[in-house]
């Protein structure tokens, strides 16, 4: 594409991009659309000459949009939120033109230190000790399987990179800890680590959904006795259901002195802790072997970003090193090349987004943001509280509300669960909001996760308008 | 960022844009800059408080420019090049504007539709059977790690998915096998799965580089009979050091025969096949499992696209799937939900990437583009050739050409590692143009990669000529 090409185009793309930002209130944040009907409108044939650029930005009204589910919406509220920012769009974009590979130092100087220094930043923020050495991934399912990997590799004696596992008379069963409401990405960490269904031990939990630590210790008691050799214990700050925070610092102590790796799925609640007054969030986690936080969940950085971070990159550069000929540089010794520290060897330049946005707001500025998305989902479990047909089904520490529809008339818990999975249904159907759900001890309940960088009081208040509105459309049906 | 102030910056970096791209003439592919130099420039700490976009955007020629290994230079030819076009920069800002997550089909119908749409495009350009399914990851080293993991699946008497491997005192030994110059990332992808170093097991080649079918074949009976079992047979078409092409149609009626997975790593050489001269560079691989071919390397799209292709997408899906409740939806019975073949949950929406860059080149104008850079790396191959002081080092298939100076003065190969390690020091040193090396038998080898969008003859001579004047100055020095 000729440059002059590409400036009419982006310049056309920019105005459409703006005008897109400055209109969310005109658009609806779920589709209506049924399954196939976008693949109906496409040709089925690959085209064979090339289409004017015109045509093709035209189809994105005309085809893209209707089909869209609009993650930056203010009124988007369903599972973890991903909102990408104005600063962040700016960095893809040229993220995308420079298009370097951030496998090797040499391959792009600009993308590996760009990648220390804004992931120092980070840890400063969240209060992580010095210790801790970061790397860009790009989801936290890929960071946590990364972090098993490293708490394989860290069982020397076994020599598992050598020799692996599969027929290894002598080997132990090896196993993995975390509460029931880990987040699946664990179970898939295992699957893939070679660990099995069977290697995967799930904790109980207390009242308010955390890992119960005596249950967890008592889990290791027995699976010792049974000849298993535990792994790795993963403690999560925001469960994915109702962000729950284990309590860190006594699973670490455990961690400890079982002398086994402590992983932290902190993907979204990590981002807490660059507020001052939450900051607790991560308290015990400067104990942590590995710990995953995603930028592009709470932070306001564009898809995709998440970033592991540990006190033992060698234990990681262990199990992962292996440098062909053709990748070696004159620099090997004197700089970090990340390849080494993964599987993926195509790095995109990410550094850069999480760079502009965190010049862009600035700590305090996104300390704001933060607090008040917190704040609104106080008011909201407030609002739920407060309802005599709604009602709370999980505490409310960081911005996420979990709630069911519960009036007085209705007790049996079947059909308790069925009102709410209508009443979502009815929510979600208006598609001017999109909440999701979960189940709590067979219950099912409600989700309003508030993390929008565009979220505002009146986009929650119209979320709890709509609910109780469709609420009360559902029992006049009845 | 108020859309407006977007408005103002997003023109501002469009201009920016436009401008790098019409003036690579005036920049130099590699930068000068030692390691660390860049840190130092930048704040140990994070900033406090925002700042204005103004100071940010001005950073990018003032700390990043000078810092850059330009990918997209056409003066770039080490490694496998991987250059974005314009319709791919496009598609990029767009994405990172709408911000879905791919996961879900509920979670955003245009991205998983347009997903099955241009792969089943790209499928029908490469001449794949309507039998293979295609997936999006980011790198083909996550692809390779899906396609070993399935091998792996596929094994039911093994029931890995329910058990896993270690310490399970019934199950043999696992291997998985590929040429010696099957590229790292094979192997990394063994040591995740836990198959060890020992389960990777390397075949002679011939004396053009590619697998030998009956050292193969010797191997497996060989292995067999001392209690292995055979899990994958990696081909590779378009090795990293020299682009070989391995026998796929021998290797695939062995596996065929001995029952075992056949993966096809494709990454860079199976774009030739939209070419209808090179369509044979796939030949055989419609007999393969799995197949991987990376978009974002010789098909203009921006990092990261890697696509990986299967027969049996529901083996893949066994191996990974486990849908958490809080990712119910209405819909799963009837759409795909791409979360569901692989570990990462956070998808961005990099089918628009492909829609665009086969749209705007068209089929086409796509071949053009290729067949011109195989007639580029011909043409410099005959330059070698009929140059006294140098010499190819391997046949030149595609777009790469390996060679190496070889003065008739010089025989000792020692002597002659040094001098090509010097020259391809002199020659990346230019700045102007940069070449990678590789060893081939132990000699040092100069590797010249033609793949980028915007490099023409004119480019491919600059090189030559610097490769010779830098010799005949490293020669006079002497």
């Amino acid at each position: 594409m000729p440059p002059e090409e590409f400036r009419r185009y982006g310049h056309q793309l920019i105005d459409w991009i703006a005008d897109f930002l400055s209109s969310y209130d005109a658009h609806r944040v779920l589709p209506a659309i049924n399954p196939g009907e976008l693949r109906a409108q496409l040709p089925q044939a690959p085209p064979q000459t090339g289409e004017p650029m015109h045509d093709i930005l035209a189809d994105i009204d005309r085809l893209i949009m209707p089909a869209m589910t609009h993650w930056n919406h203010p009124e988007f509220f369903a599972y973890f939120v991903s909102s990408g920012s104005g600063p962040g769009i700016l960095a893809e974009m040229l993220s995308a033109t420079l298009n370097p590979n951030a496998m090797l130092w040499k391959s792009c100087p600009a993308a590996t230190e760009l990648e220390q220094v804004t992931l120092d930043w980070l840890r400063q923020m969240l209060g992580l000790p010095e210790t801790f050495w970061g790397i860009m991934y790009d989801s936290a399912s890929i960071s946590i399987m990364h972090a098993l990997a490293a708490a394989r590799e860290q069982l020397n004696d076994l020599a598992m990179r050598e020799h692996g596992m599969a027929g290894r008379k002598e080997l132990p069963r090896l196993r993995v800890y975390a509460s029931e409401h880990v987040h699946s990405s664990f179970d898939k960490a295992a699957l893939i680590l070679g660990l099995g269904q069977a290697g995967v031990r799930k904790i109980a939990v207390d009242e308010q959904f955390r890992l119960r630590p005596e249950a967890l210790q008592h889990a290791l008691n027995e699976d010792r006795a049974a000849g298993w050799r535990p792994m790795c214990v993963t403690a999560t700050v925001g469960t994915t259901s109702i962000t729950s925070i284990d309590p860190v610092p006594a699973i670490a102590e455990i961690c400890k002195r079982e002398n086994v790796w402590l992983h932290v799925d902190a993907a979204y609640g990590g981002s807490a802790a660059l507020v001052p007054e939450l900051r607790w969030v991560l308290e015990g986690c400067e104990h942590a072997d590995s710990l995953v936080v995603n930028p592009h969940k709470w932070l306001f950085v564009p898809l995709d970003l998440s970033v592991l971070y540990t006190r033992k990159p060698e234990v990681l550069r262990r199990a992962f090193s292996l440098v062909a000929e053709y990748l070696r540089t004159a620099q090997d010794r004197e700089v970090e090349n990340f390849m080494d520290y993964g599987i993926p060897l195509g790095r995109r330049f990410r550094a850069l987004k999480l760079w502009f946005v965190l010049r862009y707001f600035g700590w305090e500025g996104l300390a704001v943001r933060l607090r008040e998305h917190v704040r609104l989902a106080q008011q909201l479990a407030g609002w739920v509280d407060a309802h005599p047909e709604f009602e709370r089904m999980a505490p409310t520490p960081l911005s996420l509300v979990c709630f069911r529809a519960h009036p007085a008339h209705v007790q049996n818990e079947e059909e308790l669960n069925r009102l709410n999975e209508s009443l979502l249904e009815a929510v979600n159907n208006t598609r001017e909001v999109f909440l999701s759900h979960t189940k709590l001890n067979g219950r099912f309940v409600l989700r309003c996760a508030i993390g929008g960088v565009r979220t505002e009081e009146r986009h929650v208040r119209k979320a709890w308008e709509i609910v109780q509105k469709q609420l009360a459309r559902l029992l006049a049906l009845k």
